[in-house]
């Protein structure tokens, strides 16, 4: 017979049905017993006689057939009578953790170290189904705005971008890295197909230990050329956050403002009462500014833009009108970083200057520059960030499905 | 003044406009000078005095406007005369390869040397799209069949796959690998969602130097719970391969029957006059078994069914019936392997037999077959071999941006 799932149950009122899934919860009272079965779409209660779900530890996968019963105390109004149940994989060992729970209690170490069972658990569901829709959202957004998908290499000859936190790995004999960001290669395929976005893992050798670093993770980046400055790219941005936010309704509440507020870096020093010759904004900075666009517009979401030069990548667009600063921005979100963009640079000479010495193991990259670029400019989302603060989680690791980080390489 | 796309030119006529792009060929008779400008969308021909545009090297970048004038010459049926031009980007060197023939006529290599600037062949642009198109066909088919998109790790613990061709990196002081796939994981992800698919890099150190092998590429992969085995997985192989068609389609026409021919691997033997205890297909026999297909059947697409267990990897689910055969099917495209899948061991008890010895480099993966796994399996699409077969590109080089191989890591 074929499956159903625990949604469709309730159209199905008085016929002999067949469901199939894990055994959530199995609770035995002495005359009758119930099993919660979950499957992709939720759950459903059975009834049975206590005596033959004995053998049925929690966890292990059945295939059962009954009759689809209304009942008030069901989850759903309804529920599974009269079962015949076919075990398709049996659990005879402990489970290591408890599913059944509102909230996992097991310890995040523990979680973690047990990912194929933890994450069944409906709250890490939930994480990466958001996870999932925000990652479609931002294609979507981008797909109606005429960017082109990029696939780019993530093992890399050099570690040009950064030169810290890079792994190396040995590639066919050769050192080789693995890329920090698609950076370089999505600007090379603006001279392409002027806007591209790539969905990818990037590396970082992350020393820190902290609630918000992994050593990969899954960056949204996009590039667009022909711009007039970064202001372009904030406005591509903000369309997409705000398609994003749509993508996720369904599990987590967003508002994007149709004009997020933004405040240039000099100001925003001073909103956070920051000395004004600060080169960057501090984390308390930029709680400050958080709570000030929260107060003043009741934004979520602020752009802090024109950054000093001084800490910013080499790649980066000064402000023609003041040097010292750039065109690139910071956006924040409930007054945490979320995302860097800005204008680039795009003529070779510019390049050549602001790298200055050996040129030579930026050779592939300045081809793109020395072989006529328009103005462009682009940013990077960190998915798993954006998750962890959209469902306010305390660790980035609780939304990631198989973290890895200076500790942990496995699962 | 806003600018324009060159396909937005001919809805312009008379009127004043601003298009920008690359100086794709600059033609200077005695008397009056050509440009073609090259943006995302196509071609724009602009008509000048031949002395100012003496200045403008082919791939310059510019902006121009004038006034859109039809003209039956002109590609598209219009051309923008009268024009002021503003150089945005320069170039000064002379270009490594022409771009302005309807063919590259460069080598391979030095195509993939100068990829920044070969990528912009239209040739090469189309085959790059079609990648896109086909990777938001994959997704498309999946998305309406509750399949969820995952992100698991590039970086494992251990080179449990299959041992051999695997890039070794330094994670943390410690040794680390690049998958090979992210079979392990979906499998892992099928005790979550049930159904799961990941679009991702994968990782071979090749050693082999051909024209079909990378050493990075873009996996397509898909896995499913609670099937009757591997049969189900190729109906839903059908079905995204019919929609990866739709979606090609602007750019190549593709034909995937409702229902593709299958044969058993005895009797594709048989067919390829092999003899019957040969434990693989060998490309000869490949090619036998397509021309069969497409002779008997007019399919260009033919799965073989049932490979023995011998040559198949140690997750692979043996047929019930005979278990000196397994549950795992090849999909042949045009005569040569595109997609291995099949239905996987899905019991503890099964994983520990298959494995035998040390089980601790598999403990992760092992956890979900010991916490209950239902019956499953999947497949794997490699992006690229799939975008070069069907443009009939000799190399699969010719389809990537910019690949990885025993030889080349740059740019």
């Amino acid at each position: 017979m074929q499956r159903i799932l625990s949604t469709d149950l309730i159209r199905h009122l008085g016929e002999t049905v067949t469901v199939a899934g894990w055994i959530h919860r199995r609770r035995l009272l002495k005359s009758v017993g119930f099993l919660v079965l979950r499957d992709a779409a939720g759950f459903t209660q059975v009834v049975a006689d206590p005596a033959g779900l004995r053998e049925l530890a929690e966890e292990s996968v059945v295939e059962v057939t009954g009759t689809a019963t209304g009942s008030e105390q069901a989850p759903g109004g309804v529920e599974l009578t009269g079962p015949s149940i076919r075990v398709l994989s049996a659990v005879s060992v402990p489970l290591p953790l408890e599913l059944h729970r509102p909230a996992l209690t097991a310890t995040l170490p523990t979680q973690l170290d047990h990912a194929a069972l933890a994450l069944r658990h409906p709250a890490r569901t939930a994480a990466l189904r958001v996870s999932a829709a925000a990652t479609a959202g931002f294609r979507a957004a981008l797909d109606r705005q005429r960017f082109v998908e990029i696939h780019t290499p993530k093992i890399v000859a050099s570690a040009t971008e950064s030169g810290a936190n890079v792994f190396r790995l040995d590639y066919f004999g050769r050192p080789g890295y693995l890329a920090q960001s698609p950076q370089f290669y999505k600007q090379l395929m603006v001279g392409v197909f002027e806007r591209v976005y790539e969905v990818g893992p990037v590396f970082r050798a992350e020393p820190h230990d902290t609630a918000r670093h992994l050593a990969e993770y899954t960056s949204l980046d996009a590039e667009l050329g022909f711009i007039r400055d970064h202001r372009d790219v904030m406005a591509v941005l903000t369309s997409v956050l705000s398609v994003m936010a749509e993508a996720v309704a369904p599990y987590a509440s967003l508002a994007v403002p149709a004009e997020i507020p933004s405040v240039a870096f000099p100001e925003a020093l001073r909103i956070a009462g920051a000395p004004d010759d600060e080169p960057d904004l501090a984390p308390a900075h930029e709680r400050a500014v958080g709570e000030w666009a929260r107060r003043e517009h009741g934004s979520e979401f602020v752009y802090v833009t024109g950054y000093p030069m001084a800490k910013r990548p080499f790649y980066t667009h000064p402000d023609p009108a003041d040097p010292r600063y750039s065109n690139g921005f910071d956006l924040l979100f409930r007054g945490v970083e979320l995302v860097t963009g800005g204008q680039r640079l795009h003529r070779y000479d510019d390049y050549a200057a602001a790298l200055g010495g050996d040129l030579t193991p930026y050779a592939g990259y300045l081809d793109g520059f020395r072989y006529g670029m328009p103005p462009h400019g682009g940013f990077a989302i960190g998915l798993e960030r954006f998750v962890a603060r959209l469902l306010r989680a305390a660790n980035v690791r609780e939304v990631t499905a198989f973290p890895r980080d200076l500790h942990r390489i496995a699962p």
